[in-house]
């Protein structure tokens, strides 16, 4: 989408997570964010299963929101009062019991909106489980790099 | 929507989630279920809260899916394998710091699909701080009512 | 949802879109409106099918976007840039070859951001046919009751 | 996502639609269709405007609702009741008066359910204008490749 590089690197968005969101600490690992994109990893235990043996949706929900919310604060800079005003999420396929990669892609990045998708894939399948339509609400400004 | 009543009445339907879906226990209590609705009740608590003091939008998706799977499994009878495949949702207000209700609506109970919509609001403000559209693939039956 | 009442009646909101969006003069008639809701009246016509001899999903869409916006537009006065930034529509039932209903909800009217949901119905059938989640950027004010 | 290939080509889809679908003619062009994917070209015209000259909603919802259409029926043959079940589109930036292209992705392609997305661009700049969420029922086999 944009060639603009994104302000804060996967070491700095760790950091800021933790700070902020201390409730997903261990949910889940930054592995990369460029521009307007970022890729998550959920290592996947035992209370993300639901009946079937298979991950939950709102562990998969999570993964998806998250990924946007790091790949939306990587172009941003910090700014935790970022939310979620709509997330639509397609469930695929049953992901097999096996880490799940968020990978996000910023579609518009506005003033106040920033709108994308999120693809969720399964590290031992290349096919799609879910994807799902993200929507947030940007606060104004200014924000620390 | 239909008259027909539900086949699984509260005692059964919390019985049955505690067997199959020990994750959610604790997360939430079926408070009431009637024809193609259920009304489930999260007492939050320190794990479901996000930046800014508020619940947590993966918090709200989960409350507004297992809703509506309540609202499902009343109707078609114990059915675990009956699975999200999209769950849309709107997040309106931020909510307080109290329990949540999520009311489930079905507006369409087919054979292999059942879909409907969840309203959220707060134990302590009536406007509602959410609203899910939420689909469920149903698998062919039969199943113990 | 608001005890607000609207600021501009069925003859207003006729007159209003008479004159900004001559493209849907026809298609649709503005039954009533009342706090945070509307209703449209579509008189379903030959171009309005689809393949299977049913009503096709954008007259569906065109509806439920339509009486979103009369709903908005009551409550907010004239605002023709009012726009929609998310509109998530199932489709329940095939609809009968007759009228449909659009009866749009406000859940939230906010400054910027009006989200809420509409349901068609065929005057056949009091079942839904489709069902909307519709979210509308309203531009900043001054603007005339 | 799939290596298949389509079953039908420009050509055939083309003279399909035109048959079974008369409503959409004139309204877009199919330029391609691949494994899993196909590109359609609206000519926007007068009766496509909304206040503010630019493409209304209802437009875009044809447009990509048609992409997806194509693209399913590329993969699965002659099916002119494969119908829309969800269909969610988001509304990024206001389209310049050119035409628009629709570039629709299946992500699963299964026995009852095909899931997807669409990518709204104008001609005249490639960042999108839209992105839309697509699920399409499928009704049981066979059908005339």
């Amino acid at each position: 989408m944009s060639p603009r590089q994104p302000v804060l690197d996967v070491a700095a968005l760790t950091a800021f997570l933790a700070e902020v969101f201390p409730q997903v600490r261990g949910e889940a690992v930054i592995e990369a964010v460029g521009p307007c994109t970022a890729r998550l990893r959920l290592a996947v235990a035992d209370r993300h299963l639901r009946p079937g043996g298979t991950v939950s949706g709102p562990t998969m929900f999570m993964l998806a929101d998250l990924a946007f919310y790091v790949a939306v604060l990587a172009m941003i800079g910090r700014e935790p009062l970022t939310v979620t005003t709509n997330l639509s999420i397609n469930f695929l396929r049953k992901p097999p019991l096996a880490d799940l990669i968020g990978e996000a892609r910023i579609l518009k990045l506005g003033r106040s909106l920033a709108v994308g998708d999120v693809t969720l894939t399964s590290v031992e399948d290349p096919r799609p489980v879910a994807h799902a339509s993200c929507t947030y609400a940007i606060p104004p400004g200014p924000r620390t790099g």
